[in-house]
C-alpha cells in the first residue's frame, strides 16, 4: 500500500503519528524558507509543509513539482499555525521527511478547480481531467449512493435484480433502435434495448413477482440539448398489484432516496394529479408544484366585449403573479416577447395590474371597464400589488405555453430554489393519442398499457377518452419516472394492437412472442421506470444529467475522448457481410 | 393488491386467520367429495382444499381449472389432517370460500417440476416458463443474492460503482468486436466493450481510487459450449496499490460470498501457487486442489533403461491414485482410451500397480525393473494398493495431458463433489506469449499488464521470461477471476506495445487516448475483474452458467424466444447506410 491515510482523514487527533499520503500536487506555494504543497485525491486535501531543516532530497524534490504530479509524502502530523476552518483537514499539516515522485505530469490544458477556466469542448476531450474536479466527483459518489440505497430498499422489499440481455430484437414502435450486426448469422440484427419492458413482462408470467434493474438503454435519436444515445434506467415490475400497491412502493422508495441521500422528510401521501386537472392547472403533464400560481380559466368572463382576440379564442387563461404589480413596461415587454418566442408560441399577452389604491391597469382597458378585470382579478384570488399575465387561443396550446410564462415567473421570483423538492403523482392519462399526420392512435406510453377498467367499453366508441392505468413521478416539473398496469389479458390485447392499427400480422411479428407467452398463464401486473441519470441531476441539484454520467457523448453522439464512433477495417466489415454505402455528393 | 400473503409463508401460527392468495395451479387432485389445488408462487407451495360444503361457485370454478392458471383464492387458515414436512406450509392449508380466475393457460409444452420432460430446445423457446421451475428460479434467487452482498462488500471499502460506456470504440486487439453503426456519422461504428478495461483505468487515473462494476460485456466469437456473446463481470480498479493490496482485498470479497452466501468458512489466508508451479504440479494454469494427485516428475529416474519412449521423451510425469492398484485391465485401458482422445492428445498411458504384497506390476516390465519401480514409487509417495499413472512427451503438451487425467480420477474417486470449494490465487504468469503463426509475442493478460519491477531488464535480452504482476482466482478448477498491477508509467507502456509488434502509430491509433491520459498523473493502480455467470454457477453447483443467465442465447448466439438476430428493414438499413451483401452460392 502507498499510504497509510487518505488525503481526507487526517485531524488534530492525529497529530505526532507519522504517516504516509499519495496523490495528486493541487499547488506548491514556495515562501523561501517553507514550502507549502496542497496534496489532493479522491478525499479531500491535506497541507504538506517542507521545512528550512528538511533534507536536501526532500528540498530538491519538492522543488520540482508540477501541478497534477503523483506523489508520495511522509511525515509526522503537526498542528497547523494558520487554520483552515473551510477543510476538514485543515487543523494539521504534514511535516515532510520523505517525498518522491510516483508520476509526472504534463500541464493539465484546464484548472482542476471547482470553477475551470476550461470551455466544454475540451474539458469532453479530456474528461479523465475534468471528472478530478469537485462538482464531478460530488455527482458520480451522489450517483453511487443513491444506486446503492436504491438496491436496499428494493432488496428489503423482495424485489430480485434480474438482467436482462442487451442483445435482443429490433421493433419498430417506438424509438429508433441501435442495431448489432451479426456475424454468425449474415444479413441479420440484434438490436440494443430501448428498455427491457418486454423482459420484464416476461418474468412476471415466469412468476418473479417483484423485479427490478438498474439497466442501460439505448435510443438512436436525433440529440436534443441534455439526452444522451444511452441512458441508465431503474426499471422495476411487480405481479399481483393495483395502481395504489405500485405508487406506494415506490413512493416509499422516493421517501428514502429523500431522506437518507438529502436528509428531507415528507409527512403523508405525495400528491396525486389527474392528468386533465394538470394541464388545466399548471398546462403541462410534468408540473412544477413547488409554488402555486395555478391557472384560471377566464374564458367566459372575457368574452363579450368586443376584444376580438378573447372571443374567438377557445381558451383565455390568467396567472396572478403575486406582489408584481410594480412590473415596467420594460420588464412586461421582456415577457411579452417571451410568450412569443417560436418554442413558446403565443402570440401576445395582456397583462392586468391590480394596483394599491383598488384599481386595476390593463392593457385591454379599451375593451373592459374595472369592474370587468374585477371580475377576473376576483377568479384569479389576486389582491392589490399582483399582477394578472393572460393568454389566449386554442386550449391545450395556449395552456402550454401559459406554463413556460409560469415557469418564467417562477424563476424571476425566486420560487424553483434547487434546494425545495414538491414531488407528485400524476394519473389518469389518456391511453391513446390521435396523430393527424399519420392518421392513427399512438400509444401515449406503450401498448401494454391497460386501460382503465370502467373505460374499455370506450374502444368502440371513443378510443380518445380512455384514460390509461398509468402514472408519472414528477418531481420539480421533471418527470422522474413512469409506468402503468399492464394488459395481462390475450385479448384485451389484442383490442388494443388493433386499435392501434397494427394488423394481426404486424402484431404478431413484433409482439408474437409476448401475446404468445401470455397464453400461458399471465399474472396482473404493473411497473414503472424511473430516469436514474435524470434523478440523480435532480437530486444534485444540477439542470443538465450530463456531469451525472462518467463518460457521456457529445450533441452528436461522438465520445470526444476516445474519438468514437470510428471507421472499422474492411475485414471486420467482411466478415459482418456489410458494405458501407457511399453518400452521394 | 391481490393476495394478503405469498404462497410460501403460511404456518400452523396462522390457524384461523382470513387469508388470500394469489399464484399458479400447481396440480388439482378431485378426491369426489374434497378437491385440493396445489397454488405455487415464487415464494412455496401452498394447499387448498375445496370441501363438499364449499358454494357450488367455488367448485364449478375449481373443476374449471387447469394446470398453470392464474388464480385468486380467499379462506380461512385451518391445520391439515395430513402434514406434508417436505415443505414449510405443510402443517396448514387454506379452506377456501373464494375461488377466483385471474388468467387461463394453454397446457404448458413441458412440466413445470424440478426435474421437467421438456427437451433444450423447447425449453429455451419457452424459457418464460422454464424460468418457473424450482432450479432456474433458486439460481437467480442465488444471483440476486450475490450481487448484493457483492456490493454491500465493496461499498463498505469504501468503492464506489460507476457506469461506463457500452457505445465506445473497437478495437482490433483481443476478441472480436460487436459493433453498431452510428447513423448520426455514417459508414462510422461504435463497438460494444470487452470490458471496461480502458475506462477503468481513466477512472483511476481520474482520482476515482476504488471503482467497481457489475457490467455486461461483449465478445463475438464462435461459441464454444457454455461461452455466451454477452457476459456478465464484477469489474474492479484500485489506484496506489501492489499486488498484495488487491489480492487482500478481495480474498476478502470471496470470503464474505463463501461464509453469507453458502455458510462456508475458510481460515487464514487463501492458497498462492506461482504460475510454473501450477503447470509442473497441476498442468494447469487453474488448478483443481479439492485433491491432491500432484504430478512427480519422474524423466530423470525413467530414462537410461532402453525404453525409447521415456528415453526420447523431455518429460515422464506420473500421478499416484490411492488404493487403485485393483483397477482391472478393462478400467486402464479406459483410461489409455482417455488420455488418446484427441481433446487430451497423449500417445499412451504406462501404469504401475504397487501391489499388497510390495511388489510392483508396471505395463513395462519389460525395461524397469522392481527397482527401478520401486523408485518411482517412492518419488511419488506411493504405498502398497496405490496406482501410478504416468505420461510422457513434451513438457507442456504432457502436463496439460496429465492433468486431464488427473481430472479424470478425481471425479472416479469421488473428490470434486460440488460441496466442497478449494480457492487459491495464481500468480507469477508469464507476461508475454509467443506465438508461432504470427512470430510475434501476444500479451497473456492485456498489454497493460505490468511485468515484475525485477523482470523489466529481460525485455532487452529475453522477453519470454519476463514474468507478468498479475493474478488468478481460481475456485474448483475454474477461473474465477483474474487481474493485475498496471503499467501506469508512459515510457514503459511504449516498450511493451513496441515488444508486442505494434508500431508507435498502430498503438497511438488503438490506445492513444489512454497513453496521453497518463501522460497527466496516473497513479500507480491495479485491478481485477471476475465473471460474475461462472461464480453464481460455481456457488450453485452446476457446471454450466446458462441456467444462472435469466434469458441465454444458444451456441449460435440465438436467442430462439424472441427469435433474434433478425432481419431489419430496408429503410433501417438505408439510413444506417448500409448494404447487406447477399451471400454468393
Amino acid at each position: 500500500m502507498y499510504r497509510t491515510h487518505t488525503c481526507g482523514e487526517l485531524r488534530i487527533e492525529n497529530s505526532d503519528q507519522n504517516v504516509t499520503l499519495a496523490g495528486w500536487v493541487q499547488k506548491v506555494r514556495n515562501l523561501g524558507a517553507m514550502t507549502f504543497i496542497d496534496i489532493r485525491d479522491r478525499y479531500g486535501i491535506t497541507q504538506l509543509v517542507i521545512e528550512e531543516h528538511s533534507s536536501d532530497e526532500v528540498r530538491a524534490t519538492a522543488a520540482g513539482l508540477g501541478r497534477e504530479y503523483v506523489i508520495q509524502a511522509s511525515g509526522k502530523v503537526i498542528p497547523r499555525a494558520a487554520k483552515n476552518p473551510k477543510i476538514p483537514t485543515g487543523e494539521i499539516e504534514v511535516a515532510v521527511d520523505g517525498l518522491k515522485v510516483l508520476n509526472v505530469s504534463q500541464t493539465p490544458p484546464f484548472t482542476i478547480e471547482d470553477n475551470s477556466d476550461g470551455g466544454d469542448e475540451l474539458r469532453m476531450k479530456y474528461r479523465f481531467l475534468d471528472l478530478r474536479r469537485n462538482p464531478l466527483k460530488n455527482a458520480l459518489i451522489l450517483r453511487h449512493r443513491m444506486a446503492h440505497e436504491i438496491r436496499n430498499y428494493l432488496d428489503e422489499n423482495s424485489f430480485l435484480e434480474i438482467e436482462t440481455p442487451y442483445l435482443i430484437k429490433s421493433t419498430p414502435e417506438g424509438a429508433r433502435d441501435f442495431v448489432v450486426p451479426s456475424r454468425m448469422n449474415p444479413g441479420e440484427f440484434y438490436a440494443l434495448p430501448q428498455s427491457p419492458q418486454t423482459f420484464k413482462q416476461l418474468l412476471m408470467v415466469a412468476g418473479y413477482d417483484r423485479y427490478f434493474q438498474i439497466v442501460r438503454c439505448f435510443r438512436d435519436e436525433d440529440l436534443r440539448a441534455d439526452r444522451q444515445p444511452e441512458f441508465t434506467q431503474i426499471d422495476c415490475e411487480m405481479s399481483f398489484v393495483e395502481r395504489e400497491d405500485v405508487l406506494n412502493m415506490f413512493e416509499g422508495l422516493a421517501k428514502r432516496l429523500f431522506k437518507n441521500i438529502l436528509g428531507k422528510e415528507f409527512d403523508g401521501n405525495f400528491p396525486r394529479i389527474g392528468w386533465h386537472e394538470a394541464m388545466d392547472k399548471y398546462g403541462s403533464d410534468k408540473p412544477d408544484i413547488r409554488f402555486g400560481m395555478t391557472f384560471n380559466d377566464i374564458t367566459e368572463a372575457a368574452q363579450g366585449k368586443g376584444f376580438g382576440v378573447f372571443d374567438s379564442a377557445e381558451y383565455v387563461g390568467a396567472i396572478c403573479a403575486e406582489g408584481c404589480a410594480g412590473y415596467t413596461r420594460k420588464q412586461l415587454d421582456e415577457l411579452t416577447e417571451f410568450v412569443k418566442r417560436p418554442q413558446v408560441g403565443a402570440k401576445g399577452m395582456v397583462y392586468v395590474r391590480c394596483e394599491a389604491d383598488g384599481n386595476y391597469k390593463s392593457s385591454v382597458d379599451k375593451f373592459y371597464g374595472q369592474q370587468d378585470l374585477g371580475k377576473w382579478a376576483a377568479q384569479c384570488g389576486a389582491k392589490a400589488g399582483d399582477l394578472l399575465l393572460i393568454l389566449s387561443g386554442p386550449r391545450r396550446k395556449t395552456q402550454t405555453a401559459l406554463c413556460e410564462l409560469r415557469l418564467e415567473m417562477g424563476n424571476r421570483l425566486g420560487l424553483r430554489s434547487h434546494e425545495k423538492f414538491a414531488p407528485l403523482w400524476v394519473v389518469d392519462f389518456p391511453l391513446l393519442e390521435w396523430d393527424d399526420q399519420t392518421q392513427r392512435f399512438y400509444a401515449m406510453h406503450h401498448p401494454f398499457t391497460s386501460p382503465n377498467p370502467e373505460d374499455i367499453g370506450l374502444f368502440d366508441t371513443d378510443p380518445g377518452k380512455i384514460r390509461a392505468n398509468a402514472y408519472d413521478f414528477v418531481v420539480n416539473g421533471v418527470e422522474v419516472g413512469g409506468g402503468s398496469i399492464r394488459i395481462f389479458d390475450a385479448e384485451l390485447q389484442a383490442k388494443m394492437f388493433e386499435t392501434l392499427g397494427f394488423t394481426h400480422e404486424e402484431a404478431e411479428n413484433q409482439f408474437g412472442f409476448l401475446m404468445n407467452a401470455f397464453r400461458f398463464g399471465a399474472p396482473p401486473h404493473g411497473g414503472i421506470a424511473f430516469g436514474f441519470d435524470r434523478w440523480c441531476a435532480l437530486f444534485g441539484g444540477a439542470d443538465s444529467i450530463r456531469d451525472y454520467i462518467a463518460f457521456p457523448k457529445n450533441n452528436s453522439g461522438r465520445d470526444v475522448m476516445i474519438d468514437s464512433p470510428s471507421n472499422i477495417s474492411n475485414a471486420q466489415l467482411e466478415e459482418l457481410s456489410l458494405t458501407v454505402k457511399k453518400e452521394e455528393k
